[in-house]
């Protein structure tokens, strides 16, 4: 799947390039970038970041962004696990001040800025201090990420519902205010930052009526050259130490879904690494 | 937002587009597009249509797509509404035929294959019949478009988890495999398809103990020019005629997620129409 491209035409090629809009002197511009991948990149996405001032991202970026905005700032604001790493009001207040000093001001974000990205709480400080927001959607880390391990996120006959959930409630325990004997009835769940309470959630599943044997993949590093994913049961997910697992980031897939029979390899080959 | 942009420079500044993976003969990509917007195609949707002999898509589909693939063989598969439409086992068939004919085929789906597209579906079926296939991930409608009506999907603090379910059992009608009292109690919910069964399921989650106050938006057409929006609350749901809406297709969000308070318009901005 590495041939050299049939077509080496490139942005000439997208007539409607010039139509896109452009991120304005003042703005701050929430943009969502995909699971990892360059090549799921939007349009949207690259037209924003060529014509940024500032870049503010998160610590786990595929460094070839950069190559789409050389001139711009960049800032890394990522939580470092261990180390000192800013706090939300600090990430917003950054984002106000780069705005107020008119660049033009992009946060990147991991899959989509919606989808337990803090988006919603950025866009609220943006609002609060008077500065213009812009949002750019991206591909979800758990459809797109669970594609690159051969699993579809719905089945007409299957799971006709998908529910997205974060195992870590606003104080960092397992969420208390999500209702697990409802979610333990659904068909098909996937769990973002699942790691540190991924025990926690299995016993509180199976408690509430969850087969034991359903079948769990965690898939890490989705979409990228480091990608792994590990396949067991949900038992085995609330009694397994886990230890030789890959670096995250990490979702995890409960659910008959999880378990699609089909051999082919459904995207690996799009995705040569960077490295190449 | 639409002056002309700061930079004229195009695909010459993506640098990695060469390491994207094209498609070759024989062979079927499940192409995501995006909602509508244009801007919310992938890098990786527009490598593979600028290398397509064959694309089969559905009506509603932004025109300037063709734009990408101008040599290429277009063939409208969608289900069009009171006219004959092809089965899926048809559209399998076609796109079967066109691989073992050596074509570079894809299949474009609108927001990601795998949400609720029978993405699934064509995966078994080219798998059965020995072809090929890829599947390249795209933003989906439920995000993207209610991010479009000014709509978070997730909150930290409001919801920690999201549902996106389809109204439409396998038979047609309202999904009898799905656990309402269970979806009745979970905060978010988006529901793809939901015109035809829209009473019912409203009348269906007030009886399993939804609050009859749940605010409830109905989103059509979300991210393209026609986009309309329609905020109610789900008794009003369950009682309304509705018979004023716009075009579709048509999602609709239920929870209090969907009454967002901010009043900065979050996308819209961003996408400009197709007609300018």
């Amino acid at each position: 799947m590495n041939n050299p491209s049939p077509s080496s035409q490139l942005f000439t090629d997208v007539p409607f390039w010039a139509q896109l809009a452009t991120p304005q002197p003042g703005w701050v511009w929430l943009v969502g970038i995909g699971p990892g991948h360059v090549g799921l990149l939007t349009l949207q996405a690259i037209r924003a970041l060529q014509n940024a001032d500032q870049v503010f991202h998160d610590t786990l970026m595929d460094e070839r962004l950069r190559q789409l905005a050389p001139n711009a700032v960049w800032t890394d604001v990522g939580k470092r696990g261990g180390a000192a790493s800013p706090k939300q009001i600090e990430i917003s207040e950054a984002l106000v001040n780069a705005a107020r000093q008119g660049g033009r001001v992009i946060r990147l974000k991991g899959g989509d800025p919606f989808i337990f990205g803090r988006g919603a709480e950025e866009v609220e400080a943006m609002s609060r201090a008077g500065v213009p927001v812009q949002v750019v959607p991206g591909v979800m880390v758990g459809v797109g990420g669970l594609a690159a391990a051969d699993i579809p996120a719905t089945h007409r006959i299957h799971n006709q519902a998908i529910t997205f959930l974060t195992a870590h409630g606003p104080d960092g325990a397992l969420s208390a205010d999500l209702d697990w004997s409802a979610l333990a009835r659904l068909p098909a769940l996937v769990v973002y930052m699942p790691m540190k309470h991924r025990q926690a959630l299995a016993h509180q599943l199976i408690k509430q009526g969850a087969e034991p044997e359903t079948p769990v993949v965690l898939v890490g590093c989705a979409t990228t050259p480091k990608q792994w994913s590990h396949r067991i049961s949900l038992d085995a997910l609330a009694h397994d130490s886990l230890e030789n697992m890959g670096p995250g980031p990490v979702i995890l897939a409960i659910g008959h879904f999880a378990a699609f029979p089909e051999t082919v390899s459904l995207i690996a080959p799009l995705f040569p690494s960077g490295e190449t």
